[in-house]
């Protein structure tokens, strides 16, 4: 239970596309500007290129939380330390990408209990990864939040053209402010 | 239309573990004997330790299937020239394993129209890993076969004890068949 006087929930807003020309970095900095003109939390925006986590190297099961590697026990620390993760995703085929299931798959027990969110996008919005992605969250015990923003991006925008998310995506954001609403709620009692 | 004059196909058995201490090479191995005395076809073992696809690292969107690296055109021969693929993969955290889904994700017309099998294996047997799979294979078109053999694992074997697959997998043999034989109409039908 978080009291007046705490410091702010730290919440972690983890981008799930490390690939060039990637639309992550856009998309996720207008996810973050909602986040903070909507609520009282701490941000954090964490780049996977920032985190060289090898394929699978941990030689244990992370269930056990022993890492034999400096950078897991790193990673490790990092989510121990937060209060709740949000997820900006694309969806790849269908799914989602190998680098953020990589990410989470190297921690167990630290990611238990938090509230999470989920946002994808994609050609039509990304929403079975999130449903793929939400078993993952499940697996690990974190507690996504029922609100799930997909947002969908024109064959342009696939395709590379510029994004103006303000502009692009304004039909999300009554659906990304309640998304936090209830992530802030979640962390407020508990659940 | 497969004639008898014909080379028999081409399968490939994809490994989803590079993990140290992983069981996957038993169990393809044991997946491999049974597919050798039970069908006609040529198989080969893929272990993705043996191709480095970094993490999501084509700039370029892989349907358009123009490569910038030349691990991914290896990759993508590799695969064109297969006539199905047999994916072994243990379950993490009710999903696949990153590395398995990136080097799908490397690639997308290679995969298409090609009969595929799922083998999964976990403490529960990797069903829920299987249906993810199943359905990031349609996503690529693939044409997965409807027996997808789940091997249950115990505790000690996941903790690394000795795997011996003929006795420890009897019961699995028969469906194990099922699926190879089911792989093997696929192909003949050109389904």
């Amino acid at each position: 239970m978080l009291t007046p006087e705490s410091d702010p929930p730290a919440v972690l807003v983890i981008m799930g596309s490390v690939r060039a020309g990637r639309a992550c970095p856009t998309i996720a900095g207008w996810v973050l500007d909602i986040a903070r003109a909507s609520s009282a939390m701490s941000y954090e925006l964490i780049d996977l290129r920032d985190w060289a986590l090898p394929m699978d190297d941990e030689p244990g099961i992370p269930a056990r939380g022993v890492y034999a590697n400096g950078h897991t026990r790193a990673w490790s620390e990092k989510i121990a330390h937060a209060d709740a993760v949000v997820f900006v995703t694309p969806q790849y085929n269908w799914g989602y990408p190998a680098v953020l299931k990589n990410a989470i798959d190297h921690l167990y027990k630290e990611w238990h209990g938090k509230p999470a969110m989920i946002v994808t996008y994609g050609g039509h919005g990304g929403t079975k990864c999130a449903a793929q992605l939400q078993q993952i969250a499940e697996a690990v015990k974190l507690h996504p939040v029922a609100t799930m923003p997909a947002i969908t991006l024109t064959e342009a925008m696939i395709g590379g053209s510029a994004i103006e998310p303000q502009a692009d995506f304004a039909v999300h954001v009554e659906e990304m402010r309640k998304a936090f609403a209830e992530l802030s709620g979640a962390l407020q009692t508990g659940s």
